[in-house]
C-alpha cells in the first residue's frame, strides 16, 4: 500500500510502497483510512523534536489523527465489524494496568502511539486495536471528524474538564482561537451556561469564535489582560483554558485568573514560571491536560453527530501530502488539513 | 490592655498598653487570649515583606494564630457564649459573598486577618467575629492548641484536599518536616490509608515524621528524587504536598512525582518554573492551598481531641516574646513557640 | 398592612390588617413585596397538613415565593439597600451551623421558614434577612421571577445535581411537564448536552415541554415505560428527575432507570417501594432534592437573566387572592399564579 | 478434575469428575483453586432462587470468591504467569463497553459470573480472565483470601464510597456485624476518622466488631434507634450502611440517618419502603451497592497485606463441602467457610 514515511529528520516526508498491515493479535483492527489529520506536530517529529521522546526507528508512516471505515479485525474483537464507519482514538492501551481499568487510558502504562512511535495514517490502512474504534454516526463522515481524534479530543478533554467546576454566572477565558479553541468554545457552549471570553492575536479568528458562541472575544494587542478582567467584574474568571502556551500566554492567563481559579494547561512551549506565593495566595490550580480518554472521544462523536461541534477541513488527496503540509506551515489553513484515499 | 505591636518595620516588636477591644458590632467576639502562635511569618512582618501586602497602619498588634476563651459576645451572637474556650480562625469573614455561601471561607471578599492587617493576638484580648470562633473539646487547652489555628489549619488543608484522591496502594510524598509536615503526616495517617514518605534536609525531623506515623523517611542529600522514585516503583508518588516551596523544592518534589499526579503547593518562596510540555505530557496538577475553612478547623479540632493530631510547644508568658521570637529566628524552637498570659 | 392570613384550618384564607414588619435585628431585611407566588403547598396549609410539622400560630400570613424591593435593612446588612430588586430565598438561615458554613443552607439547623412556619410573603412587606435576598438583573421583574424563589429553586437544585453527572450521549427522563419540569428542562438544556425526555399525563404539558427544549415527549397512557425503554436503546436512562412522586411515579420512574444510574426525588405522595434487591443488583440510586442553596438560587438568576430560563406567570392584585388559589385548585393557571401589589 | 456441582434445585451438591478448563480465547486463565468461599448465595442457588435470574444450564460447578495459582494462560495474557498467587475478581468483563471503559467492571454490558451463571471455583480450577485476575502480596494464602474476592470486595466498595464524603467528627452506623460488617469496619478506621457505631442483634458479634475498631456498639433489641440518635447528639449519623437489608433493617437504618445522610444499600431482602415526603423533606440518598471494580479488589488487597483487614476462617477440604454448607447453614461459622484443595 501508499504510506507517506518519515526518512530522516530534517528531511521531506516520502511516499513510499510498503506492505499493507496485518492481522496477527486477538484484539487488532485495521482501518481503511477515511481521513487523516495534518497536524503541527506532524511538522515538529520531522524537524526532530519527537526523536529521543518516540524512540521511533525511521523510516516509519506519520499521521496520528485518523478515522475510516474497518477492513479486518482480530479474533477476540466483538465491539466493531468489517465495513463499520470509525474514528480511531490516537492510543493504543492494554486494558489491563490500573489507569485502563480506571478509565483513564491516557496513562496506560504499555500505550503505543501509531503516528509517533509506531506505524500511522498517512496510508491507505492503519493497524490499531478495539480498544480504539469508536463507531461513527451514520450522518458523519470519516475525512470530516478524523481531526477531533486527536485536536479535538484533546480541547474537549480539556473543556469538559473545565466544565465540571463551572456554574451559571462563572467565566471561562478561552486562549488561542485556533482549531483546538474552536472546537473548546463550542463544547463548553453545549454543556456549561459559563460566558466564555475568547482572546487571540488574531481578530479574524476572534471574529469566528465569538460567531461560534463564544459571549466575548478579546483581540491580544498587549491589553488583553486588562480587558478580561474588566469583562470579569475585575475579579478574573473562574476558569482558563490556554491552548496557547507559549508567547507568553501563560503569564497573561495567570493574570486574567479568578482567586480559586482554575488553569488549564493545554498548549505548550515555554515554562510555567510562577512564584509561589501567588499560587498560595490566591490559592489557583494548575490542571495539566493531555488527549481525553475512549469514552471522551465517544462523547465528542456524539456532540458532532447533534452538529454541536464541528470543524472547518480542508481536504488533500494523500498524493498531496507535500502541499497540506506547506499550506500549514504557511498559515495558509483555515480549520483542519486532511489527507483523504 | 497589653498589647505587643510593631511600631516599625526593621525595629524590634514593643510591648504597649492599649486600650482593650470592645464589643461594636452584632457578630463582635472578644476572646481573652489562651496562647497566641509565634510564626515565622511574624519575622517576615517585622522585616516589612507584608508592609505593602498588608496595608496596615502602625503601630498594630500582631499575632494570627490565637486561641483562648470567649470574653465577650455581641448581640447577635448565638453560637458561642463568655467563657467557652475557643481556637480562632485566622479570618473575619463576611458571611454573605459568594465565596463564604458556599463555605469557601478563605475567599471571602470582605475578609480581616487580624495579626496581618488588624490587631492581633499577642495581647491580653482579641477581637474577632462569631464565624471565626470555634468551640475546642473539654480535654483541649487553648495554649496547646493556639498553633494549629493558622499552621495547623493550612497542613490539615492541603492534607485533606490530598486525601480526596488517595486510595489504598498509593504514595504521597511530604517535602519538609517542620511543624506543617509533622501534621500533614498525622492527618494523612488519620483519613488515608495512603504510604507516606517523608523528605526533609534535618535527619532528626525525619526520624521524628517516621515516629508519628510516616511510612518511610527520606534525608534530603541530593539523591531524595531517585530514592523518592525507587520507594515509588519507579514511576513517582500520586501526590506531593510540599510545605518547603523554596530551596529547590519544587523541582525535586516534580521530579518526584507520577504521571497525573497532584502536587500541592503550601510552602512558598521559590518560582514554580516548569515548561507546559512536562505539564501536558504528564498530565500533572499543581494545586494551591492556602489556609483552611471554619469547617476544616472543625475538622482539625476533632482529629486533637482524638489524640491523633498534637504538636509539641514551648511556651513562653507574653512579657517574653522577645526570647520566643530569637528563639526562633535562630531555630531551637522544636514545634512551636507559644505565648500565653 | 394588608396581609393574608390562615385563621383557621379548613376555612378560607381572610385578609387582615396587620402591623408591617420592623427591622429588629442587625441582619432583618424587609422587602416590598412584587410578586408572590401562589403554590399547591398553600392549599395543603389550609388543609392543616403542615399544621404538626410548622407548628405555627394561627393567624399567620402565608406566601413563601417572594420577590420585590428592598424596604429597609438592619445595621449590619452590607449586600442590599433600599431599593434594590431582589428575589427573595424561602429560607431564613442562621449563617453559624456546620450545614450554613458549608454552604448547604438548606439544612440550617436553626432556619426559619417564611410562609409555612413564620409571617411570609402574600401581603404588602415581609421581614426577611440579609443571608436570604438576592439581586435581580435590571431586566427581571420581582412578579415575574417569583414564582422562581421555591418551586424554580427546587428544580434548579435538582437538574443541576444531576447535570454534574450527565455527559455527551446520556439520557435524562423528566417526569412531570408542570411548572418544575418546565423549569427542569430549560435547566437541563442550558448546562447538559444530554438528551430530555419528558414524560407527562397531559399531551400539552408535553408539547409545550418538547417546545421549550425537550428532545422527546411521552405521553403517559400506561406505555410510557416501555417508551422511555425504546428511546433509551432498552436499557434506561442514566437520570430520573421525579417531579411528581405520585399515582405511581415512582413505580414507572424506577422501570426507565438504567443500571447505575441516579433517581431523584423531587415530587412527593407516595411511598418510594423497592425491593432492596433491585437497588443492589442494578446499583441505582435514589437522590433527595429540596430547595436549593442561595448560590443556587444565585446560578438560577443568571440563567433566567440571560433567557434561558423562562415560566409563564397569570397575576392577580393581592385582594384577589381567593380568585387565584381557585383557578390553581381546579387547574386553570398556566404556569404559576403570582399575587401583585 | 474434581468439581462441585448444582445437579438439581432442591437436592444436595454433587461432586463430580468434571474435564478441566483449557485455554480457548486469548485472555483466558485458567486458576488451580487454593481456596473457595462458600457464600449464603451458595445456599440460595441450591433453593433454586437464582434459577430464573442466571439462566444457568444444570449441572453446573457453584463458588464464586475464588483464589489460588494462575495455571494457565491465553496467548494475549501479559499481567500475570503461571504459577502466580491471584485473587479472582467474581466477575468476566468484556473490556470494550462504556463501563467497563469508565472503570465500572460491574455494569459491564456482556458479564460473566463464574459460580453464578457459569462454572466457578468449587473445584481443581477455575477458567477466568486476564482482566479479573489480581496479584497477591507473598504474604497472603489464596485460602485466606478468597472471602475476599466476594464478600470482602463487596463490604469495601460501599464502605469506600461512604468513606469519600465521611470527615472527622461525622458518624458512620454500620448495620450488621457479621463478615462483611467486620471487614466494613475495619476499612472504615484505615481510610477515615469518622466515628463507627456498630448494630447487630448478636451481642457477640457487636463486642468483635467493636474490639477491631468500631466505636460504638449497639445491641439490638428493639431500642436501636433512639441508641444510634442518643450516640449522634440526636441527630442521627451522616452515613448509615446496611448490611442486612431486611427483617426491618431499612427502617431502623432511616431511622437512624442524618438529614441530607447517605444510606447505602447492601444487604438485600425486604423492600425499601420510605413515604417521598420524608426523602424530600430530609433530603436524604439511598445508594445501591454491588460488588466492588477491579481497583476496588487491588485497593483491599493492599490493604489486606498491610495487615489492616483480616478475615476469620474456617477451612474445609473440598471433598467436606456438605459439612461446610451444612455448618453455614446452622451457624456454626465465625467468618467465612473455606474449602481447600
Amino acid at each position: 500500500m501508499k504510506a507517506v514515511q518519515v526518512v530522516a529528520y530534517g528531511k521531506d516526508l516520502e511516499m513510499a510502497e510498503v506492505p499493507a498491515p496485518e492481522i496477527t493479535g486477538p484484539y487488532d483492527v485495521i482501518v481503511r483510512i477515511g481521513g487523516a489529520g495534518v497536524c503541527r506536530t506532524d511538522i515538529h517529529i520531522l524537524e526532530g523534536q519527537w526523536a529521543e521522546k518516540s524512540g521511533v526507528t525511521l523510516p516509519y508512516t506519520i499521521g496520528h489523527e485518523n478515522a475510516g471505515w474497518v477492513h479486518a479485525v482480530g479474533s477476540a474483537v466483538t465491539n466493531v465489524r468489517e465495513g463499520d464507519k470509525v474514528i480511531v482514538h490516537p492510543l493504543i492501551t492494554c486494558g489491563l494496568c490500573r489507569a485502563c481499568r480506571a478509565g483513564d487510558d491516557v496513562h496506560c502504562e504499555h500505550n503505543l502511539f501509531p503516528g509517533i512511535d509506531t506505524a500511522g495514517g498517512y496510508a491507505e490502512y492503519l493497524k490499531t486495536s478495539a480498544r480504539s474504534v469508536v463507531r461513527i454516526d451514520d450522518s458523519l463522515e470519516p475525512a470530516d471528524v478524523a481531526a477531533l481524534a486527536d485536536a479535538g479530543l484533546t480541547a474537549y478533554h480539556a473543556a469538559a474538564k473545565a466544565a465540571r467546576k463551572l456554574r451559571p454566572g462563572d467565566r471561562c477565558v478561552v486562549i488561542g482561537a485556533g482549531g483546538l479553541g474552536h472546537i473548546g468554545v463550542q463544547v463548553l457552549k453545549a454543556i456549561t451556561a459559563a460566558e466564555i471570553v475568547v482572546v487571540d492575536r488574531n481578530a479574524d479568528a476572534v471574529s469566528l469564535a465569538v460567531a461560534i458562541g463564544a459571549d466575548h472575544g478579546v483581540v491580544a494587542d498587549d491589553d488583553q489582560v486588562e480587558r478580561v478582567r474588566e469583562l470579569t467584574g475585575g475579579k478574573g474568571a473562574e476558569a482558563v483554558i490556554d491552548f496557547v502556551g507559549e508567547g507568553g500566554a501563560t503569564k497573561d492567563g495567570v493574570g486574567m485568573l479568578r482567586q480559586a481559579g482554575d488553569y488549564h494547561v493545554v498548549g505548550y512551549g515555554e515554562n510555567l514560571d510562577v512564584p509561589t506565593i501567588d499560587i498560595i495566595s490566591a490559592e489557583i490550580n494548575f490542571i495539566g491536560n493531555l488527549v481525553g480518554s475512549y469514552n471522551d472521544l465517544c462523547e465528542l462523536m456524539v456532540l458532532a453527530a447533534q452538529g454541536r461541534v464541528r470543524l472547518h477541513t480542508s481536504k488533500y488527496p494523500l498524493d498531496r501530502f507535500q502541499d497540506a503540509l506547506d499550506d500549514l506551515g504557511k498559515g495558509r489553513i483555515r480549520g483542519r488539513a486532511i489527507l483523504t484515499p
